[in-house]
């Protein structure tokens, strides 16, 4: 399995378009690594490609990775997107993988029907076969096969995590277990877990035991640094912060603990960790958690 | 008036994600100007702007431009949204300006009713006043307000331009006169006409005689080009190709009999114009009329 970061940055990116908070000034101004919105690519064999969440930055995703490119003609090596939810930034950039493209796409029931909601996704169903929908179901090893009908050499696990519906949704539909998932991705020899959002990690004991590598949720360093900004409490927006406070341990404990090569990805601009020199950055690195950059080969 | 070009590629941008043509290959290789989804930022005092589209690319977009990001904290200084179509490469980056930010947003009945269609749009309507919609009347010119409640000092004119309905609303609504328009910005000094996507000139005749400069839908330079790869012709795309063919003039000679300095944008990854020395920029330069860059200043 070969495993790439395209985007380790929360919702908004980072800069993000209407902020200039210190870490925002910094990335701006060269004095911290730009960071574009959460998504990666795997591949069992560098030639055909599936996307862990399609993110709004997806085209200059695409345009930075040489082996996510076309060769000749028409037709991308991306055969395939897996979703973690149905939050717009996972999911807004399924409608720029347009152009009569096939796409096969891999998700839960609850975000499936969640997209089938938007009269966006007509776009991707012009022609018959354009848009092939697989539902995974929890908690069960699923083969990827490509839009191109032929296999992946991949599976896909996904399994419930604790979380939030998207803004989009709230109000209109009923949480269900679904609605969020961490995904565990295995190839021939290795197994990339991938979990961006998560609110607890109470029930994820076992969850990634397996895995030769994790990609986690960073949003957050401290439960209070967005609300410092007017905005709402880690914990009220469904993201663990990574260090402990009043409300209990964060996720860095829970990592550090895991004994699986960890990454923090889905980073906030508020987030310190962005920021070189930073204490937040040595404390983390500090228990042997890494922290996710743009363009990143988790496995090689 | 300032008006800068932030996006001057059709939908799909140049490159395109799944397109290895020669034109794309030569904005990979760096030997064509890469440029991203149609959209301009006009603004009357340098300080408040407003989006004339909102790309899929705004978030790289808006980055790109010094002027148009936060100087301290939160707040942009993008104050309104006006659309020329219910396009996803004119609408889909409304979705991208999340994260609280109030946003006056400008458009036809018929443009405005086919967002709120959108599920997604409840995105942008988390809170009362993040969102205020302003239908535009035809042919009046609406004073433009931001979405502080202040005058921009910019008026703004729709005026009905032949073409075909979104593919995602294809089918599902009646086309209607506003569902594509073109738009005049006027300040006190000078105005900026933009027609990004035109399917024929046949009653244009005077609709930009007062305008000081035109962008103008510059999607194919044939009818049959993007057939060629196994597409549609641009006439059944609903864009009048620049060349003249066996249908009848293209626009070019339209744009060149104007008297209004004009230029193309909105400019597909087919197209050779794009394409350095090539024969066919030759021939739109030599009628004076220009082809729109990324980051072009119209009007400084």
């Amino acid at each position: 399995v070969r495993a790439r970061v395209l985007g380790s940055a929360a919702g908004g990116g980072f800069p993000q378009w209407n902020c200039a908070c210190s870490g925002c000034q910094a990335a701006r101004a060269g004095r911290a690594a730009p960071r574009t919105q959460d998504s990666v690519a795997v591949s069992a064999d560098g030639d055909r490609w599936v996307l862990l969440n399609a993110s709004p930055d997806v085209r200059a995703q695409l345009e930075g990775c040489p082996a996510l490119l076309p060769r000749e003609g028409r037709g991308s090596p991306v055969q395939a997107v897996v979703l973690t939810s149905a939050d717009l930034d996972h999911t807004l950039g399924l409608f720029s993988l347009r152009e009569a493209q096939p796409i096969a796409l891999y998700a839960t029931r609850e975000v499936l029907a969640a997209l089938t909601r938007s009269i966006l996704l007509r776009t991707l169903q012009r022609s018959t076969g354009q848009l092939v929908m697989h539902e995974l179901a929890l908690s069960t090893a699923t083969p990827l096969v490509g839009a191109d009908g032929r296999s992946l050499g991949l599976t896909v696990t996904a399994v419930p995590v604790p979380g939030k519906l998207p803004p989009h949704l709230a109000g209109i539909t009923e949480a269900s277990a679904g609605d969020q998932v961490a995904l565990t991705v295995r190839g021939a020899s290795r197994a990339l877990a991938y979990a961006p959002c998560v609110a607890s990690v109470s029930d994820l004991a076992g969850a990634f035991a397996d895995a030769d590598a994790l990609l986690f949720d960073g949003t957050f360093f401290t439960d209070g640094e967005l609300a410092a900004m007017g905005g709402q409490s880690a914990r009220a927006m469904a993201h663990l912060p990574i260090s402990a406070g009043p409300a209990g341990p964060g996720s860095l404990a829970y990592l550090a603990g895991l004994g699986v090569p960890a990454f923090y990805t889905h980073i906030n601009n508020t987030n310190p960790i962005l920021l070189p020199g930073s204490d937040e950055l040595a404390q983390v690195l500090a228990t042997g958690v890494r922290v996710a950059e743009d363009g990143l080969e988790v496995f090689r």
